[in-house]
């Protein structure tokens, strides 16, 4: 079964094989805020005695380590995805890109694929600098085997194709995110009345036509957040080869019921992330009554479960 | 004098001093494209030789430096401020990260500023991580001391804000590219009629207004296209509080009369960046002829001087 989704060629292909095979849609955002990472695992590796900046970054590493390896040992059987957030690592500067490094194989190993949420974007040879970096397989930067990238559009078209350059490596560019003031820029209404998010998803579906796999789907995806749910169904039915990744499930404020337009008939056409809500799940109210800080990890594993079949209650396609 | 200008508290207030102090509007672009590096630095280093990727990428490594070193030491009279853009860094993974590290290092002992050309765009935390990352100066992943960095404004103020909190700190926001397909969303007409990088600059203008230095220039810069003269010249007198990255001079097309429209009465408003032109100027084929590849020092060194004079010509206030 895992030999047969690998050997197929394009990413959103092996996404789709993985959402059918599990049913389910959930992708794992792993955002290792050092402020939220449990106290004792801090202890353990005594991060805050370390002597100097060097040696505090080798020990977060650490902890990070240990703490995402757990995270996706609980979650593999229920996630599709996970998605290191790159900032979070960035910020560790060499110490986060061995983190982030470690964090590709393991969850490669427990057979999830893994999407980097780097917002990248720039032009010729810097745009295929980050290709390179974070989707060639047998990149220099050591971090080339990650799945999919998330990017930005701004730029456009020359900006993008660079990121479409690997078939089996897939790319999500932002088109109407989840934050409160998105709409400033992306609700912007154009001359022809129509809002500007709608335009970009209209041109990203255009730019992604050539990349398509044999689901129909293209290697370039849209990421659209679930706060808006008449949004998420219209471009649902509007860009019907694009699929999504949807933010803003959990945490944000989403619920289930918002992400239900993001699915077409066959319950597919997107993946719906959460982050704080599944690794950081003992800190929840109504979870921490169940779970200690040392039982994280059931933790997301119980928040994770809880995400698919809420999900799957509202998805067309996905078994009860 | 310098310790005078480092007193300075806000960014753009140093940016500003320097340019009067050396009476120039240079940016140079340090972009390693490692096939454009002199071929015998890569043969002096055996990069061709090494044994695996952790080696190869290591010699890399050393080749930028000592590429990077001589560049700084050859501008470091003519330019104000140099920019690294992070993908040709980042394809590297660690070594690269290193380079980048050093490459600050240098600059700022040379007595330059350094931008990040990263174009980075997030939200909350992960906003924070990025401005963390690379303008906090006692940053955790010791690159925290560039004193600014593109960003992408996308997401809207929420993903703006983040990289503004310190004040000796700035960042340039994406408005209006010089690629030739930016067109295609930054110049899609809104239903007020105005094109959307108009609007664009304005929130820009707004969301920096909190941010002003004692020159009356803001902290949140804006990226504006030396190929479009026309937009160039109406977003400076829109826009009277935004400083202006101008990109496009030199291998993209763009001339020092392009640039013109980016300056107020004082000559000020403006950096302008080249970067292959400069840092690979011996490959040009009417420099080729005064130097050769063993001095490419003293090609970019003739060749920034020769951008200054041009853009002075044309500035007003500068001094010819």
């Amino acid at each position: 079964m895992m030999i047969e989704v690998m050997r197929l060629k394009f990413f959103i292909d092996k996404l789709i094989a993985e959402i059918e095979k599990k049913n389910s849609v959930v992708c794992v955002g792993l955002d290792p805020h050092l402020d939220r990472l449990p106290d004792f695992l801090l202890e353990k590796y005594q991060v805050n005695s370390a002597p100097d900046r060097s040696e505090k970054t080798a020990r977060l590493r650490d902890v990070i380590i240990e703490f995402n390896s757990e995270i996706i040992a609980a979650v593999a059987k229920t996630a599709v995805i996970v998605k290191p957030q790159l900032a979070l690592y960035e910020q560790l500067g060499l110490a986060g890109i061995e983190a982030l490094k470690q964090t590709i194989d393991i969850a490669q190993k427990e057979g999830l694929l893994v999407l980097f949420d780097g917002k990248r974007n720039d032009i010729g040879s810097s745009a295929r600098g980050y290709a390179d970096a974070y989707l060639k397989t047998d990149s220099l930067s050591g971090l080339g085997k990650a799945d999919a990238l998330t990017i930005n559009p701004f730029l456009g078209q020359e900006g993008i194709a660079p990121f479409l350059n690997y078939p089996d490596k897939g790319a999500f560019a932002l088109v109407r995110t989840s934050n409160p003031g998105a709409g400033a820029l992306q609700d912007l209404l154009l001359a022809d009345d129509t809002p500007f998010y709608l335009k970009l998803g209209s041109l990203i579906a255009e730019w992604g036509s050539e990349y398509q796999g044999e689901s129909g789907y293209s290697n370039l995806g849209a990421v659209v957040g679930a706060t808006r749910p008449e949004e998420l169904a219209h471009l649902r039915a509007q860009l019907e080869s694009t699929f999504f990744l949807i933010p803003g499930y959990g945490a944000q404020g989403g619920g289930a019921a918002e992400t239900a337009g993001g699915f077409d008939e066959r319950g597919l056409g997107g993946i719906v992330n959460a982050a704080r809500s599944i690794i950081f799940a003992w800190q929840r109210p109504e979870i921490a009554e169940k779970f200690s800080t040392a039982n994280y990890a059931e933790a997301a594993e119980f928040a994770a479960r809880q995400m698919k079949e809420e999900i799957n209650e509202v998805r067309v396609g996905g078994k009860k």
